[in-house]
């Protein structure tokens, strides 16, 4: 089977370390296509950030739907993960989910760990909307950034391993998840050093695309996510309003 | 003062009656200046729609906010509230968020009314994000599309008046939001004929934002909504480029 | 328009502190009629007194709801507030409840400080009983008495400081309440030097009881709130009897 | 033993069903005083009037307290109850509360019976004040008067069955509570015909006062229920007063 | 009247301690009937010990329901508790259901104290699964094994005042439940070191279930607790199988 | 792979039903070990047969664990699920749980459809446990037993379909989860006529658990799950007391 991964922001670097977590989940037989964001924000951090690259991830997904068998979202905040599922008829699976889904499979509670306290609410609130909040241990941050993790990643290392046990310890946590896509590929690192499983989300939403193309569950035909007809969208992509107009390839 | 109505969607008729709702509420000295999106969805009734809208409130809003003493989404979905509340430095008000908050100062529970069965989850949805579930008494849809409203007023009248009474009676409703931008300057008309009050939700945000200039409350220097710097976005306006890298007008 | 602020506790200091704040968010053509409890508690911090201050709030308010245009309480535990919302028709609005909903439109989550660690749990269920505990950051109490304020302020304002910046580094506070009517006026003193911004519930209050009265929305005619009529209740002043009986003045 | 039952509204005749009510869980050594609302409403059906009965519960408790090991509250909106924790050392329960708590040892989730539609939310908010919401299975209201009760008792016993049964069947309640004082006593006589369990608010709060005296729990020295000290209130009796004072007799 | 009183695990020293606390609550006329599980665990501190414990209390349970009034279970995960209710029509209470329920006549939030960090989950899984979450204070765990509080007693008393205080001041907990069956009885010994009420599991079990006897409620013919009929189920007493067939004795 | 499927049950045309639908989503690779209770109840249909398959469960995992990759569990109740996650360090998933985790990648809210109106209460409770409440739209039961399933399989189809569009059209399911053993390999021979996507719990399950195969994560070394060590269990077989010793094979 074929995969598409999304990295909606503009940095090649962080597709790179999507690209090596989804290889670590992926069977012998899926094939990955990985794309980057080629305009929109550098990084997404912020709120605004965020609400800028919803409409990179849904071009980048009409540019490629038909290719695939499914859609992995490599970017931690699931930007529109279910507009995603409203306009594409193939499995769409975000990072974030996708570790907390996995998660609920093996911990009571999930600790979160992330970039940046300014970007704890958007955590707290992304696990609220998916419904999760019973499964929330806690959330902790970094006071480093995505890019030292490239430059200093030893140093970074250190702090994540001292963020997991403080959700441990604190929160009680039975596993972690490193949220953030520039922190794929870090889990079987630091996986020896911790006393908890850690969840990388890429990882964990490749394992979990591959099981929705397994089941091969047909898309709704009722409910907020039935199939769109007849919508007029301008300033997109003709694939992507082709998508609005019900007219998909 | 001044405010800003943005009104994302295609649709100059949305934006006529988001204005005539707003007059409704605005005080002696409030100036109003309505902006109509340019490009995106003629009207915005699904999760991509609404993901779409996005970018263009924050285009409109970079190309006003230097103008205006606060700013008021005529979109019944909240598009872009939060990020906006990052980027700029006035008071922001969402229409469905002024509707309950406003509604919670006069009703236990609201009914929420709108257009369309497929809109259901996402007004929940909206409502649990504002952090307003305990404030809810029920969400009732409308078999008539938007475009109806304005096509055949009475007949959608009669259909709204039934389902404030479902509202009322089945769900408890003590107040009901007439939610859905088409809805605007609706609610006077109906209200002689319904048992609760009927709240507006472009007039609530015309008073909330009118109360929130009043009030002079500062920005936030700490936490997920404050004042970004150097970020590095593509792909947008000069104007909203420069909210991004912490270089506002 | 005319507003009536009720404190319903004896302490005059109390009311000469809620009006000054209240002028602060007043229009200008607004007039404030402040009106002190003439028995009951003589600061009104514990459930007992509360309880007590029921009664004193709707007597005031029966006194003089004929000759306002809405209500605002001085009360921080917002007394009677419901009550006073079945019986009178004009708005009436409670300065932690619309501090609260005020803060809503600004932050996240929204931190509680005030005094004495006895009151955090009435501070805490009273979230809850608006339906708001989603937006509640944390509660914070200071070991200071409401008459400190009133003879060593500078010494309160540290310690309220050192409040507001637990609640932002520990709770993740975008917005800080100052709650307890002792505090009022407190906000615009301590703003400059606090990270978030300051809400004073009775400038929040008066703000929002503007805006309702400039909203012109019904009384409902259904539910917990509808008037009452023929109901038989003694011991109380003719005024207030007459709200009972459905005969208001 | 000797209990308090406090009826603070002003019908003998709902102290009279709320003593009968309160025999028939009385163990043999137990002995009951009833007490009855001197002023203030004739029945409590309303917000206005349950905030007004506040200061009576606290007034014939303050004249009673120190005859009696425990206190019932024979009013189902359960006025005042926290406020009397806080101010005597004896054990107080609610009959609302007493109902659901002892209701959770034998159904999964309680359905609530009263009396009137806009009495739906009060006993909604009430459930939810005690933290119980999980355990309600749901609120059902006759349309029929309290003081019907008393004059065509047949008749509202066929409309209670009726809402039994709705509460059963519609919402999986497995045990139906009949709150409202007027309704004490009832539940024995409908058990036979009904499928669930029924409870009596005052049997209950008979049999778990009883409990809580056999455990001489201490009053607590910390928390929003530590004794008062010192607090200057007027307008009460100098029992009340002296509670108030810390100086219990 | 008589009640039985299960202990499930293989530790007589713990079904003394239980008895002993068991003794403290019950009335004059109240005879007890202790029993310990013959295989099994012997002492249940994990899920998987308390999955298997669940068969032996149903096995203690058929033995012995038919020569008491009610049963109490001393174990503090209240292990099997609702199948008991399904199988037998005396009364069974649990006995941390009961320290909570009691707890909540008493205290507005509730800590809870017990062995072991591994045990945390399971007391908060508790609390959830009896729908009480609203008042829970906060879990604290006690480094030190149940045995140890068999052989230095002293030693683990201090552990328990430390574990008090911390749930008091950091949770404000207004009461604490001494959670694990083998700290049955030191409620009253710490008691006048503890600046809240202490509970005892066992003994509000006991005052509980000596008022469901009070109150003779019904089984339930309807719901999820109706009795069974017909089932069949084998490698069990055959006293236990006549309760799946709906004979009981 | 090898995955060992857990019917703890007696009934072989269970056992076979969820090889069935196992066997829909197991991959070319991957082998399934079916195995039936060999004592216990006949049918888990209550709360109190449900408490006695936990040590089948157990049992039976401790016989097969060495020799496969992952367990899944074939009862609707998720019955042990959190045991054996402490007792055996290869992957469980529960087939309840699997469904609604793997719905929660394609629906906003999922409905639960199974036998028997006095399950109802026992899929809420599973849903809370599992700390899923967000998602769940409704349940809904038949009148029919699962023996009929076999019996009559086309009558029960039709039973079926009803309760699905009811879940959809009254309680806005996105999708529905069959649950209940006896449902297995029923959903891909409805899909075609439903109009949301069909979960099978056990095809779920399989999916889920090859995918936590690939990933290959830990056990955890802290917490509620942390290997147990010298516990003492009696009763058991060699195999299930040397997991709780700490000996695994």
């Amino acid at each position: 089977m074929k995969l598409l991964l999304i990295n909606p922001n503009r940095t090649q670097a962080v597709t790179d370390a999507v690209l090596a977590a989804a290889r670590s989940a992926a069977r012998p037989g899926t094939e990955l296509l990985a794309v980057t964001g080629r305009q929109g924000p550098a990084i997404i951090a912020s709120r605004a950030e965020n609400a800028l690259a919803q409409q990179e991830v849904l071009e980048l997904a009409a540019q490629h739907a038909t290719e695939v068998d499914a859609i992995v979202l490599g970017v931690s905040l699931d930007s529109a993960l279910w507009a995603c599922r409203e306009l594409f008829d193939v499995p769409v699976v975000g990072m974030t989910e996708a570790g907390l889904l996995m998660g609920a499979t093996l911990a009571g509670r999930i600790g979160v760990l992330t970039y940046g306290a300014r970007m704890a609410p958007l955590y707290r609130e992304l696990v609220e909307q998916h419904g999760l909040a019973a499964r929330l241990a806690g959330i902790e941050t970094l006071e480093v950034t995505p890019q030292q993790t490239f430059e200093t990643p030893l140093r970074v290392q250190e702090a994540v391993l001292c963020g997991i046990e403080r959700l441990v310890q604190r929160d009680g946590a039975e596993a972690v998840l490193l949220a953030g896509a520039a922190m794929a590929s870090m889990a079987p690192v630091l996986q020896p050093r911790a006393s908890v499983p850690l969840l990388d989300g890429v990882a964990c939403a490749v394992a979990l695309a591959q099981a929705r193309v397994d089941l091969a569950l047909p898309a709704a035909r009722a409910g907020s996510l039935a199939p769109l007809r007849g919508r007029d969208v301008t300033g997109i992509t003709p694939a992507l309003a082709a998508r609005f107009r019900g007219a998909a390839a």
